[in-house]
């Protein structure tokens, strides 16, 4: 199975106008972790590719959090003397605390000052704030519209509602040969905010599109759900598939312009962890591997002790690391077609890894067998050894039924794809053959079970 | 259990005063591997804190070696025709060659010379010298002091005596709840130096001091014993006790002013040395790890093959390598409060993690607990995640029973003391339980039984 | 057992001379992988060691080879119109393709071209090359021969015979103690190359001489072998030879003016890479270690999966990484006398390694024994302690049964040599007692039975 592949520069680019443009069509939407705007935008996807929807009722308790209340939001403003709107959440949603409770009131400038955030480093860039769990209210805006405004009455209205409701999330599931699954998961909870995570929500979409109608060996699901409390709730309610998780990936922060940061599971050696760094050694792009770290995102979820899945995390830039973060600068100019593009390369680059990656046996284990009468060595002794002959040697070396072809890879030094081509070159040759010939992973890393 | 944790900079600098004070009232003492110098020395340190005074008699046999002669000196000089003392043991006792025969003769210059000790690179400086095992005798002067004397005829008088007694040593035992200990062990035997080991010697009896009163999980014992042969005593006649050494510790050089050395123990990583590791890391203080070699001080006898103790040695300066080592410079002004103080503050800090080193279990294994609704979280969501915070997730994210205190702090490159006041709130707040709640470590390092 | 340990710098010189004088007796031989010049070339080395010779037969199936036709040569040349032999077989061997079939033309220089090869970045220089298992021809020459050659008609002779014949390879073994083998590979194929593979047979056939007589812990198996093929066919002629291999070296390109290389067994960690990473390292001589990869000279057999043998390969410059290789400039200027002798001195040393790497048993284990009543501490204290009383210690605190010199060498970065004659001394002292006194390593590195 190879995703990608044959994709040429031109394709990668079409394909990057294609995520980014799905991107625009979701940014307008005003998300949360519960709420109108959540089923919304899971809808749109739903269009692209199947989605098993869940509604998980408010006041549930999943592992030790319960579900809050849902949250909509019709409008919301704070007008002067003139009714003139000077925050105004048609223009933009981020300037509403999200989640804010409903609010109608008079109030000085005073009294309204502690409700109102900026940035004063950025005076033009409108802050990201939320209270999912405590309840409150407030206004994000620009410094510059801050310091515009007069000390005078101003009219406050939020048009929100909180109440019992549900929490939305939705799955895709493809189907492999077997049963043993790799997790896609992607936060689907922020507003106006392009990089995180509309831009791990396009990826994943169009990942799920990609694996459509290959004859897979692992089976795949995608998680697109709010954070935290989303991957909460999905991880309680869903035990059995648990179970099943050989691989995981956490995708957001792939769109902006900055080299890959692959954060590895809390096992840190994990298969999906020497496939991200296999890919992204031989990927040209700047990059970086961090630690696990229990900060950050669903990954601390599914990295918690109870699971300790092996599930990493793919990004550009790091939360928190860039100025854009959380801000109104996150914005659709901030992703762009071609990096988007690259991320969902680097994607499929490992799913191929985690699809190709068997053990392989040297039917002809002592001495090397002779390439040369099958046309498989150098055709002359004067011409080099290529890279590909290089290949081959080394796979019928290490295959002892010990070393999978990233095995192999990291040895050798070469590029995971090469080292394949090798093994299904001499497959055919009759010189090697499959461990395990039922085209599936018989054994699974260790995945824990529920107590 | 916390030691010095209160101590501001002005306490520790009273500390570090009194520990010179004391350097400064033993430093005139002459004492040696046996005799009254080294019991009167002992006299001192047990009107500090309680010691068992043991006596072995010349003679026993302890392991390879015999117990030797008791050596004692009350008075040695060389004089002058005109009588008068050209080098005098009253004025200092590094003059004669520790351990000495006595002497009482008239000879010629060139004839004494063979006998006379000095420095040439440090005119001024007087060598420290010994011949324990092999009777002989001999004096130590400056080079200037030698230079000066006269091809003429001297009276050579070492008034000493060498014959049956005993070695004398001391332990100092504080229990704890468990009969697991920690061996905290430095020489006593040099005279007038104060660095080799007055230094050690103040450190650990003031640890003592501190340690006393506490609710300790480890018993401590402390040896005050000549080098190499007390420690080969001590460990002959007390088999029961090694058993029960899980971490110790020799001390010496404690008081110069260069960064700290901790030569690791011939396991290379017991928790003794990833402890004292993880203390120098976080201290702000120059210093350098150093692999076990079989050379250096009494954790060469502790360390030795059949014994194979988890004890490294934490010096500042090493042995041999500072010009002063073993020589008259080697005074009280060579060792300063401040710096005995921090010798000190290192040692508790490193008493501090082997009591807290327990493992936990995170109650709520499956996903985070909820750490907003117990206060535990930050309380908007403007703030910083504090390193106090990142601290509980941590320890949260590895307590699965198979990690101590030491491995979260290692892991999460955070301090030892902030892991484990995030592990003391997180059971305050019934998220954390101790793996073992008897309080006391359970499984011990491998001591290795006697034969 | 040592080896050349007494032998000095003019003695090494000496040595040098004898080793390049008769690399320089077999340079002119015209060899190939089956064939005369084979068999002439062992039978010179048959007059200095014994020699059994094997003669396999063409179309004997070898694993997945089979054994091909014998070829010799008697004459070649290309010759002008006017009679000239502008190519002249006689004038170098390495003018015919090796292995080229027979051939009678008369062609025009047109024709001849796809058949001339030359290398143009050395005009000067003939190329080698070979076509074993494709029946072809052709020749190499100088480019500026080459360019030399007018646009006209040729007479071309190669007078060779490709037949039914045998492949011959030859082996020498020195019985030792134990029936456990260290394994000495060259390969002989090479016609006239001094670096490839002179150096290497000379070196092994000198190591061969001074090995005779010494009362040897292990049993030495020579090889003389055409490249691949031969050491396939022994390998599939050997089983019960193989059962017993411990250590093996590939030798080849030992005459050249660069720093050593040593490729380690597919292991990695095997006894005799962990040996000659000691004697490089404590050697002076510039030197690298490279991993093992399955491309090079006979350890690719040697080290497939199969066998998986404890086989290196120990060169000085890497084949195909210098301008020479494989050119009629690696002559007998290309190797000299004193590198020649290095090199066999650095695979004594590893010898000297393989033959006393054993495991002592400290027989006073508690606490270090008094060295200095036996004589083996400094004599006074104002002594320095020398590197061969640390070597003492070392030993001393390290043979607790599980530790060989090697790894005491090791971990206390002292010479072997040093070590050993520590430990030497200790046991003429009865402090020290080999764990095993049969004088032969019981523990073989498990070396993998055929199926």
């Amino acid at each position: 199975m190879r995703l990608l592949k044959e994709f040429d520069r031109e394709e990668l680019m079409e394909i990057g106008r294609s995520l980014h443009s799905f991107a625009a069509d979701l940014y307008p939407i005003c998300r949360s972790i519960t709420g109108e705007g959540l089923r919304q935008t899971l809808g749109m996807i739903g269009r692209r590719i199947a989605l098993q929807i869940s509604e998980v009722p408010t006041g549930t308790p999943v592992f030790d959090w319960t579900i809050p209340k849902e949250w909509n939001i019709r409008d919301a403003y704070i007008k002067d003397a003139t009714g003139n709107r000077v925050v105004d959440f048609q223009r933009c949603n981020l300037h509403i605390v999200n989640y804010s409770a409903p609010v109608r009131a008079k109030m000085a400038l005073h009294e309204l000052r502690p409700r109102l955030f900026t940035i004063p480093e950025h005076p033009d860039w409108i802050p990201y704030r939320t209270s999912y769990y405590k309840e409150d209210w407030g206004f994000c805006l620009s410094h510059n519209q801050m310091l515009a405004l007069k000390d005078a009455e101003y009219e406050v209205v939020i048009d929100s509602t909180l109440g019992d409701g549900h929490l939305t999330y939705a799955e895709h599931y493809v189907p492999g040969r077997s049963k043993d699954e790799v997790l896609i998961s992607c936060h689907t909870c922020h507003p106006s905010l392009a990089n995180d995570n509309l831009s791990g929500l396009v990826v994943a979409t169009a990942l799920a599109e990609l694996l459509s109608g290959h004859d897979l060996c692992y089976s795949y699901r995608f998680l697109f759900i709010p954070g935290t409390i989303g991957a909460i709730a999905w991880l309680s309610r869903n035990h059995d598939a648990v179970e099943h998780i050989c691989h995981g990936l956490v995708l957001t922060g792939l769109g902006d312009g900055r080299g890959f940061h692959y954060k590895k599971s809390r096992r840190g050696d994990a298969e999906i962890d020497r496939a991200m760094a296999q890919v992204l050694r031989h990927s040209g792009i700047a990059h970086a591997l961090l630690e696990f770290s229990p900060y950050g995102y669903d990954e601390r979820q599914y990295c918690s002790p109870g699971f300790n899945l092996p599930v990493g995390c793919l990004m550009r830039s790091v939360w928190g690391t860039f100025p854009e973060y959380h801000t109104s600068a996150d914005n659709l100019d901030f992703i762009q077609p071609a990096q988007l593009a690259e991320s969902l390369r680097t994607c499929t680059s490992v799913v191929d890894i985690l699809e190709n990656n068997h053990s392989y046996r040297n039917l002809n284990p002592y001495c090397e067998p002779q390439l040369g009468k099958r046309g498989l060595y150098r055709s002359g002794d004067g011409e080099a050894i290529s890279e590909d002959i290089i290949a081959r040697l080394w796979v019928l070396n290490l295959s002892d039924g010990g070393n999978s072809l990233l095995d192999i890879a990291e040895r050798s030094g070469l590029k995971f794809s090469t080292i394949n081509d090798a093994a299904d070159l001499l497959c055919q040759s009759g010189l090697l053959s499959a461990v395990d010939d039922q085209g599936a992973r018989i054994q699974r890393p260790g995945c824990i079970s529920f107590e």
